[in-house]
């Protein structure tokens, strides 16, 4: 399947409207769901629009940055059960409780179903631990290079402009792999994805790069996969702000125009 | 609850990195639930982060945009049972199923579950009909100027660079109401909620411009509020495209730089 679709639309600039044609990024919905247990129970975890192109990183960065799965062994194999339904079977000694999930994902929040703050109910246990002692670090002047590394390497986002990019950097700036979709979140899970599937994990002599805002669902996702540094080119979130502090994790954002703003974890860049 | 947060940041620009005082948009977790049915059961519907702000529209808007609730009087009333979790009281008269909401949520999408396709799992009944007969039209040089319209009345986004806007404007280019949150789809949905509180709906006179993409959902909201003309400053995407043309809807994209896009519905643009 394709990730971007061609269109005939009407195009108006500078004062005149004109036939032209387009290309659009392909949003279509894919179920990730799993078969677990003794008797491959079959249980449905998500439903989201995605631009289609390594759904099968896509399931597997969902199922350990969901802290389903913590190894790829875990997975024993996969069935495409229809075109947008992918099925994840389980090794029968995962343990996964259905209840829990759906707590996590629905509910909780301190209205006396579980009396968790909101807060601990939208986290995650972080799996990934020691991030405190920053082992090495970058120069601010080539970190400020990124967006263009990224940018060339982003290769449907030149033609459609609709894309979100998540990528993973070495600290002296070399691309190790770049992942794009419709939603922040699933080039995020694409890249972890990707490194489970490649015994990279956790990451935590690489750099996250994110071509757009850094919100709390992003940050947690990296710090499940012990991404100690994540740089991205629009905003963060207080929340994000808030559990990168606690996870002593680097934190820039606004990384554009050869400037960058810092949040958390100043001593991981090198200001010569 | 503020929607912006200062923070110390270490800021690097030409060269040198300083300390200094950073703005953050505030990103928390709500969860929407309701009580329904003759014993007021409990059913919690949703945990999304959002921007404080407008909750009881975020709410009624979520509950409107997702078809359980057609009419604000459905709603009897609320109850803040923690911090960061609303309850809507529904009228007893209200049909809702859980096993229903539940299959539309997580679920189907042609995995023999309910046999339908996953584009007819993830799209709602659009409750507004008669899209048909464009009955007013809008000047193409008129819209290239909604951004500016648009940045003018967007408040937090001048000061943190991190949110989402959504907003209602008349054809005449007036601006009737704008909305702000970190999630793109809360901010359509405090403009739902606000205009399902204030007898607005459906909406069929308005147009919704978006600050940021038009991805499925979105247009999915606009059609379920009777929206017929959506002009978003990014790129939208291909369902996005498809369930305009199906509704005979107006999708503008790439609204920026005196510049435009027309993906469907071009007799609503007039071009003198």
């Amino acid at each position: 399947m394709s990730s971007t679709q061609q269109v005939h639309i009407t195009r108006y600039k500078s004062g005149q409207s004109f036939g032209t044609n387009d290309l659009l990024t392909v949003e279509e919905p894919l179920e990730i769901g799993i078969r677990y247990g003794m008797s491959l129970l079959h249980k449905s975890l998500s439903v989201s629009m995605r631009t289609p192109g390594h759904d099968d990183e896509l399931g597997l960065g969902f199922l350990f940055s969901e802290g389903i799965i913590s190894h790829k062994d875990q997975v024993i194999g996969t069935v495409q059960e229809a075109p947008d339904c992918m099925t994840f079977l389980l090794h029968e000694d995962v343990a996964f409780d259905p209840t829990d999930f759906e707590r996590h994902v629905y509910a909780a929040s301190g209205c006396g179903i579980c009396g968790k703050s909101s807060l601990a109910a939208v986290r995650q246990p972080v799996a990934v631990s020691d991030f405190n002692a920053p082992s090495w670090s970058i120069e601010a002047k080539l970190l400020t290079r990124f967006p263009e590394i990224l940018s060339e390497n982003q290769t449907d986002f030149a033609t459609t402009g609709g894309l979100h990019a998540a990528a993973l950097l070495e600290p002296d700036g070399r691309l190790a792999i770049v992942r794009e979709d419709i939603g922040r979140h699933n080039a995020v899970d694409k890249l972890i994805g990707y490194a489970l599937t490649n015994n990279l994990l956790p990451l935590s002599s690489k750099i996250l790069l994110l071509s757009g805002r850094a919100g709390f669902e992003l940050i947690q996702k990296a710090a499940m996969a012990g991404i100690s540094f994540v740089a991205a080119v629009g905003a963060p979130s207080s929340m994000a702000v808030t559990l990168a502090q606690e996870q002593h994790m680097t934190l820039v954002g606004f990384l554009r125009n050869e400037r960058f703003n810092v949040y958390s974890g100043n001593e991981r860049i090198l200001y010569l």
